[in-house]
C-alpha cells in the first residue's frame, strides 16, 4: 500500500500559494500507484505537531480546484520553526508519532527560507530517527529572497500589483498637483531586500516618469540628499512620487521606521516608513503630500495576479510531486530562466540544504548609480515576471474565493503541548 | 456658426472621471449642427482663467477613446473655487474674455459639490454679465456625498476596490493568525461621510465574516467599547479585521487622526487613523497587528473598476450634452435608481442650484445598531454599484493608460494673474 502524502503551508502567505497547493494535490492524486491519500496539515508544521490533519477527500472538488485563484493560505499557515534535531528531540519524535498514526510517507512544505530549513530537518528524520519520510520544499515568498531560484512564486503578483497601483496613483497626483498634493509616498514590503520597491519602477516603462524616487533597504538613507532630489523632481515635474521600502535603513544600519521618542522629530514607534517620511518632508519643505501603506494588500491581491506567477506557483507544486515520483527526496523545485526575450522558463530541482540558509538581496548592479532607481538589467529581469493577467471569477462584483470546509481526521495520538513560538 | 464647447475637470479625481470626459467629447462631436469644436481646459476653471485651452483635434482619436479606461484627470484638475459673482467681478469678466476669444458657448464642468457651485456661477454669467454661456455640471466623487443623485460616478469603483482588497487581506490575516498577526486595520477615505467605509462590508457577503468592525465618521469613537468589541472578535474568530474611515471622530467631534503631542499617547500629528489606532491597540492589548492606508490608490484603481460605475460615468457625460441639445441649461445629470433587483437605472437632470450646496451623509438607517456595521438596507443600496468588471487593456503586464498630448490653443488674451487658492 502506498503511503499517504501531507501538504502544509508556512510563513507569510501570498496571492498564489494556494495555486502551489493545488499543483501538489492534483499531482499526488494523479499518481495513485505512488501515493495513498493527500492530506493537508492545518497551520503548517504546527498542525502536524498538534495532529490537526485535514481530510481533503471531504472537500468539494470544485473548492479544491478554486485554490488556483484564491489568495491567502487555505489550510492555515504559521510562523514556527522546528528546534534542533539533537536538542529538541521530543518535537521530532512527535512528528514521527503523527506521521506514523496517519501512515504519512511524504511531506510537502510550502514556504520561504525558514520553512525550507524546517523541510530539510523533516527530511533528516529518516536518518536520525529511522522513520522513512520523504520531505520536499515548495518555494513561495513575495520578498523574492529565496536562493537558487530565478524568482519565487508570489513575488510576480505582488510586483504587478505595486507597479499598477503606482502607475494609477501617479496619474491621480499628476492631475491636480498645481493646486493640491505635490508629493505622494507609497510604502511597500521587503524588510531585507528591495525587490518589491524595485518592481515599482516598472510603472515608469510607459513614459519614463513616476515613480521619481525609490528608497531601497540596500541604499543607506541620506535625508539631505533625498530632500534635494525630491525638490528637484517637484521643480521638474510639478510633483514627485516616492516609493519607499519598509526596510529603509539609516546610515548607521538601524531601521528608519523604528524611531525613538527622543529623536529630533519626537516620534513614537509607528513602524511606518511612509508616515514618518511624510512628516519630515512636511516639516522641511511645506509641500502638500499624501501617503499610502499597502501592507498585506500587496501580497493578497489575487484580483491582479501575474499569469506567469500563477503558472510558476502551480508548476513548482506539481514538480515537487513529480520529483518524488522520480525517486528524489530532500529537494526544492526552482524556477530557471532559459531566456529573457522571449521569456522562457523551466523547473529544476535543487537540494534543500542548498537553499535553506541563503538570502538573496537585490544585486548592487540592479540599483542605478544615484541609488534612487533601477538599471536596465533589473528591468529586464523584472519585466517578464509580471506578464499576463489571470483574473479570478467574480460574483456580484467581488472575486469568489471559496473557503475549504477543513474537516479534521480523527486524532489518534495523545495531545502534545507545543511550546509557544513567542 | 455653432459655438464651441469647453470641458473641464475639478476636485479630487476618480478612476472613471475620464469616462465622463469621453462621454462629453463623443456626444459633442456627434452633434455638429449644435456645437462647433470641443475643447478642454487644463486644470479645470483655473485653465479657463489662465487661457490654457487644449485643442482636442490635435489628439490621436485612439487616445481620446482610451479615456474611457484611464484613471486620473487627463486634462488636469484643480482645487479652486470661483469667488462671489458681485464681489470678485474681475474673475468673471476674465472668464467672458476667454470664452469670447475662443467662441465658447457651452461649458461642461466635471466635479463634486464645490465644482457644481462653480458651474452654477458660470451659468449665471449670461444674466449677470450678458455673455451667452450655457453651463452644465457633470457629477463625480468617490465620496458619494453629492445630493440629488442615487450615486456619483467614481464611488462604485472605489467601493469595489475596497471590498475586494478587504476580502483578500482578510484571507491573508486569517491564514496565520494563530502564530502571527491578529488584528488588521484598513484606513479608507471619506472625511465627512462613511460611504466608502460602508462599502468594505460588502466583503462580508460571502460568509458573513471580515471585516468585523467598521469605524464610521458618523459614529463617535468610543475607545473603551471598541477595544471590548475587538477583543471579543479576536476571541470568537481568532483575529479581527477593522476598517476605519479617515473621518473618524472623537466624542467631542474633533478628528481622531489629528492628535496633539500633549495627549496621553504623545503622538505628533500624522493624519493617519490606522497607525494611530494600531499604536493604541498595541499598547492596550499587546495583540500583534498590521495596518494599511490605501489613500489615492483606492480612487485611482481603474484596474478593478465597477462596470456599472464606468457606464454611469460615461452616461452622465453624454446626458450633459444631450440636455444642452434639448435646450436645457444650468443642470446636472443625476443617476436614478429605477429598481433594486434587478438593478435598473436611468439618467435624469436636476437644476444646478439644487445640488450645489447639499452634502449627503450616510443615513443613520444604513448603520447597524451597534455602530460597527451596515444594515440590510445599506447592503441593498451598495451591492449593485460594484457590479461587473471593466478591465483596461494590459501591455506587458501593466494597464495601458495613454496620456493626451495636451496641445494648447494659441493664447489671444493678455495674461491674467489668478490669486493663489492657497
Amino acid at each position: 500500500m502506498p503511503k499517504n502524502a501531507l501538504y502544509a503551508q508556512s510563513g507569510g502567505v501570498t496571492a498564489v500559494i494556494n495555486a502551489s497547493a493545488w499543483g501538489v494535490i492534483e499531482a499526488v492524486r494523479g499518481h495513485p500507484a505512488h501515493f495513498g491519500t493527500c492530506y493537508a496539515a492545518r497551520n503548517g508544521i504546527l498542525g502536524v505537531l498538534e495532529e490537526e490533519i485535514l481530510d481533503l477527500d471531504e472537500e468539494d472538488p470544485l473548492t479544491l480546484a478554486a485554490l488556483r485563484h484564491t489568495p491567502g493560505g487555505a489550510f492555515g499557515s504559521c510562523r514556527f520553526d522546528l528546534g534542533d534535531l539533537k536538542r529538541d528531540r521530543a518535537q521530532y519524535e512527535r512528528l514521527v508519532e503523527v506521521f506514523h498514526a496517519h501512515d504519512i510517507g511524504y511531506f510537502f512544505y510550502n514556504g520561504g527560507g525558514g520553512s525550507m530549513d524546517t523541510a530539510h530537518k523533516v527530511a533528516r528524520i529518516g536518518d536520525e530517527l529511522g522513520y522513512p519520510i520523504t520531505a520536499v520544499g515548495v518555494p513561495k515568498t513575495i520578498d523574492n529572497d529565496l536562493g537558487m531560484t530565478d524568482t519565487s512564486p508570489g513575488f510576480g503578483s505582488a510586483a504587478k500589483f505595486i507597479a499598477t497601483v503606482v502607475r494609477e496613483a501617479s496619474l491621480d497626483v499628476e492631475s491636480a498637483h498645481t493646486t493640491s498634493t505635490r508629493v505622494f509616498i507609497l510604502e511597500v514590503m521587503g524588510r531585507h531586500a528591495g525587490w518589491l520597491a524595485a518592481a515599482a519602477a516598472l510603472a515608469q516603462e510607459y513614459d519614463g516618469r513616476p515613480p521619481m524616487l525609490i528608497l531601497f533597504p540596500e541604499t543607506p538613507f541620506d535625508l539631505g540628499d533625498f530632500l534635494t532630489q525630491l525638490q528637484m523632481a517637484v521643480r521638474t515635474h510639478g510633483y514627485c512620487v516616492v516609493v519607499a521600502s519598509e526596510g529603509l535603513k539609516n546610515p548607521d544600519g538601524s531601521l528608519f521606521s523604528v524611531a525613538q521618542s527622543h529623536d529630533i522629530y519626537a516620534y513614537t514607534q509607528l513602524g511606518g516608513v511612509a508616515p514618518r517620511l511624510a512628516e519630515i518632508i512636511r516639516q522641511e519643505t511645506g509641500l502638500k503630500l499624501h501617503w499610502s501603506v499597502v501592507d498585506y494588500i500587496q501580497r493578497a491581491a489575487r484580483h491582479l495576479a501575474s499569469r506567469v506567477d500563477v503558472q510558476q506557483a502551480y508548476a513548482v507544486g506539481r514538480s515537487a510531486v513529480e520529483g518524488v515520483v522520480a525517486g528524489e527526496h530532500s529537494f526544492m523545485p526552482v524556477i530557471r530562466r532559459d531566456s529573457d526575450r522571449p521569456y522562457r522558463w523551466s523547473i529544476d530541482r535543487v537540494p534543500l540544504e542548498a537553499v535553506a540558509s541563503i538570502e538573496r538581496g537585490l544585486p548592487p548592479a540592479f540599483i542605478s548609480p544615484d541609488g534612487y532607481g533601477i538599471t536596465a538589467a533589473c528591468r529586464d529581469y523584472l519585466r517578464p515576471l509580471i506578464e499576463g493577467e489571470d483574473y479570478p471569477p467574480f460574483d456580484r462584483g467581488l472575486p469568489c474565493y471559496p473557503r475549504i470546509r477543513g474537516v479534521l481526521r480523527p486524532q489518534r495520538c495523545a495531545p502534545f503541548r507545543v511550546e509557544s513560538p513567542g
